[in-house]
């Protein structure tokens, strides 16, 4: 039976002890948050489970196996590295640090204490991303071509981060996981509007073999809009995740170009051919990685959403903003 | 009575023959291509028309007015350069020229033989570019945040250029249209996958006063996708080019933010009302800038997309080319 | 303090719970099913609250003053009926009763307790119908043309009532709320395929006054739809509950038909304007509707939707099932 | 090779005019109109075309093989019938004739000469149409259980018939191409608004085999609507012709019914797999049905949409009407 303490009720952290709650294997023990509303709000949901507004409450209590820490980002680090002094597994929210270097400190701190380290990373446990990634492996879609996603509405706005923090990291941990070759420069592009933070963004990583992603990011959209074109030598595919059903149609639509002798003989064919949106599992996504955070911790595997998943997001961040900060200065990661 | 001679009779020389066909105070008077069948079908869409396949003919008949050079863009200089020198206003398809020197040769030229030049962009003649620019204009949008347009679809593969030349001057042509602050810098990334011209194409352009615009320009897209966000002070409007009716929705919603006293005492507050889907005009935008190319000679009048309006959009092709060849390095406007 | 006790916890029931639980002047205080596992939920959802496999339990309690009847519709006159006996109000799930004279001896039995029903017609309390009421009621969309809806998906089978009984009475009673004119005649038409009971419907009402009302109720479709057209003589209107955000899109558009001296000289001119979809308040129905229960209880005010708003639904089903069981004959109001 | 003289040159006229016209194995050789204007339009589109204002020298004319009569329905009946008296093939405008006596007189009348007839059943000729018969044809959808169709716009008036005369032949003639079954019964239901003709009109057809349809035609209504719904007991179709794409989508969606012992024992399983959209071919279908025409004649073959095929929709057609006439009585096919 691991024990989880979880830290942060604000937003996510409810779902988050929802979906830990009643898991198999698993007990939710306590439920830390400065808020005394909020603290309100957890003793009505989950009358059993104990409340505190001492976080040290969770990171040193013997009775604890694991924290998850579901905080703003600038606290990630502190209370992850406390809760692993303990001994304790830590799931951490995404972005996992804020700087590559506590990041890394994280991972060696976790490794030499035997410790897991998950990064809620939650759509790679969606049914899309899951159906996504198995079209890849089967060689479906053919050589990857480029990764293209628009992920904008009216807000959430946050007060410490701005919009590449705050949305880019969904597509960033996506691209992570779909994309098999190595990222190699960040260029980003955006603009303040309101305050002190960018609240549009535009995200260009090149890739070896010629792949490239795009991320367009934007908080001042009067539309919600959550679409990934990924185009591939034999097939294209769109995720609309907005649709309740058919969210991913693949395309059996290609060009092929020959050259010909001269500059102007190209020999360009299309291919336009049946359109196929395959079911998609309908799970919920955190039950599943919570399970799976359960199952690692038991069975000592190490989760592949792990520190050094989360390290190679935040390289990117970190990148991305270098690059934002110059108007988009070409950064290597 | 203007005498029009049209040069260039493949994709979109028979529209342009056909709106200047019995257009009140113009007479069709020839068409010339290079290719036999081409001519074949200008011969038999309009019977009463010459055709012939030297451009000579055309650039140096007495008996024509205007020339209307719906070629290839590399071809663009030296036909509009004869036609003026001939004495005949010109007509270019767009991108006006190749590069910066010869839109500013063709634009001394003619001020100098007081002709005019107009180069088509075709969309400020659409019901729906018309409408925003109005809004614009009436203040309703408020200071503009930012234009963001996604113009991506499967083909038309052009042999001589890339995607940015292809489609990219539609929106920097419109962008050019709306936005009266002036751009600064372009930043443009992309990536060739199929032969020696880019076909996916990202493309940053910051203005003063905090504007920004953003272009995703895709050759190898699945799905066709004409969408614009402009996000304004008060209000913000989304322009689906590919919806029947309603192509122009403006939303009552915005962000109003107040800074408090700390750092994380931001006043946020959302505002969120009605949307409003005005009545667009239906006629076709073609038709009436040949109208308007014919009323514009005889009332010797400087048409609004003359070769100045050409001339800005190169200089922006011209700069995200630079950038695009140097993965995104900032270039100045 | 109004104490509820509801009868049924199967699909409905745990969201008719929720909404009271907590509501101001309203104390949860007893669930009833028949079903151990149910109460298994019950118990887990709602800690304090009394459990009871026994509705009589609920029914001849002293310390209930309110009962909801949330079980299939050939239950509910027996136990309305023994809740009103024993002096309590009761909130009906829809449809109201079986019969017409059920539902005519209810109203009876209440009226003489003075005691209120509820039907739950829980689409009066949305935010679309409130709307479009208003618009209605201001004369927005001029005199009413047509009512129709198409309300179609695949399942939910009843295994005790047809498509009819199913899914019309939402419109049914959507209708009876926004045409004020009478209806006359029911004509019904539809097919079994699977089992004993109709999966498909198309219902047909003539009103007074050339209104008439069509609903398209279908078990047995590969999409769900859930789309309203309501024609009006100034303006027409299109709900589409599935959509988001614009539920509501009111149109601007229309026909005008003067007779001319001949038969063929009609004089048609055609309207086609703006669109507009005003903002639909998002709160929940059933919450709204429950606190109106309560209020009504309070006040000794009838509610809108009271018995005979349901008897009212229950009248036309009864004649479009004896209109379908004909296959469409034509069946008085 | 075949000579054509075309009757009627208002809306539908010029469009197939410009399909006979170039055909292989075909000549336009003459356009009749009563309308000066008309036969202006006509000779300005096809200079080498002969106009008249007079049908009889269409009809009359030695120098003509086939008439194709695309004028009001009411005039079909006394144009064919001359044209066939005097030898010549006839491609009719749908509806075939107004009543079914006339339908059956010119029957009889070509059979008598060998001359061939085609009723316009464009729809019968779409990529759309063609993939759904094949469909059928393979047992992809299993038994058909529904035809439901939805076919609504604003306008277009006709002075002369209802909205049943002018938008459910197309039903009709798809659903008589695709449904094997007989018809047996026709339950129509509607309402005038404007003038003395039905402005909305609801039709079921009873077939036997418990197959249904339905078609929802409406001029009165704010947005366009052409859907049909398809189900089977394998297989469920949605073919929206407003898509550019993606007309026709397919899913592997079903319900599965077995009785139990008692009458609550059903049990039902739900199927729901993935959605699959077949290409469609884009041809024009009234080309290929021109073509089709032309080899008929020439073959001497008869048309799978010859007489015997407007025949039937006519029958539907005044079954519907007089059981509108009646408020939906059910009139036997």
């Amino acid at each position: 039976m691991i024990r989880v303490g979880i830290i942060g009720y604000g937003y996510w952290g409810p779902r988050v002890a929802r979906n830990f709650h009643g898991l198999n294997g698993c007990e939710l023990s306590v439920i830390c948050d400065r808020s005394v509303q909020s603290l309100g709000r957890a003793k009505h949901a989950f009358p059993g489970v104990s409340v505190t507004c001492d976080p040290n409450e969770v990171l040193c209590s013997p009775d604890i196996d694991a924290v998850a820490v579901i905080t703003p980002v600038w606290t990630h680090f502190e209370l992850a590295k406390t809760a692993l002094q303990n001994g304790k597994h830590v799931f951490v929210e995404k972005p996992f640090t804020s700087t590559v270097a506590q990041a890394e400190e994280l991972i060696d701190l976790a490794a030499s204490k035997h410790l897991q380290i998950m990064v809620d990373h939650t759509f790679l446990f969606t049914g899309a991303v899951n159906k996504i990634r198995q079209l890849i492996d089967a060689g479906t879609l053919g050589g990857l071509y480029y990764y293209d996603s628009t992920r904008v509405n009216l807000g959430l706005f946050q007060h410490d981060v701005n919009v590449l923090w705050d949305l880019a990291p969904h597509d960033l941990s996506i691209m992570d996981h779909l994309i098999s070759a190595k990222p190699d420069v960040v260029i980003a592009t955006g603009q303040k509007h309101l305050n002190c933070h960018e609240d549009v963004a535009y995200l260009t990583i090149y890739f070896e073999n010629s792949v490239i992603a795009h991320i367009n990011v934007n908080w001042l959209s009067p539309v919600k809009i959550r679409t990934t074109l990924l185009g591939g030598e034999k097939k294209m595919l769109v995720w609309n995740d907005l649709e309740a059903d058919e969210k991913v149609k693949i395309y059996d639509k290609g060009v092929d170009i020959k050259s010909g002798e001269g500059v102007y003989d190209l020999l360009v064919s299309y291919r336009s051919g049946d359109m196929w949106a395959p079911k998609i599992e309908q799970t919920e996504a955190l039950s599943a990685e919570a399970q799976y955070f359960i199952d690692c911790i038991e069975q000592q595997q190490t989760p592949f959403n792990d520190g050094q998943s989360g390290l190679r997001v935040v390289k990117l961040l970190a990148a991305a903003e270098e690059s934002l900060k110059c108007r988009g200065r070409a950064v290597s990661v």
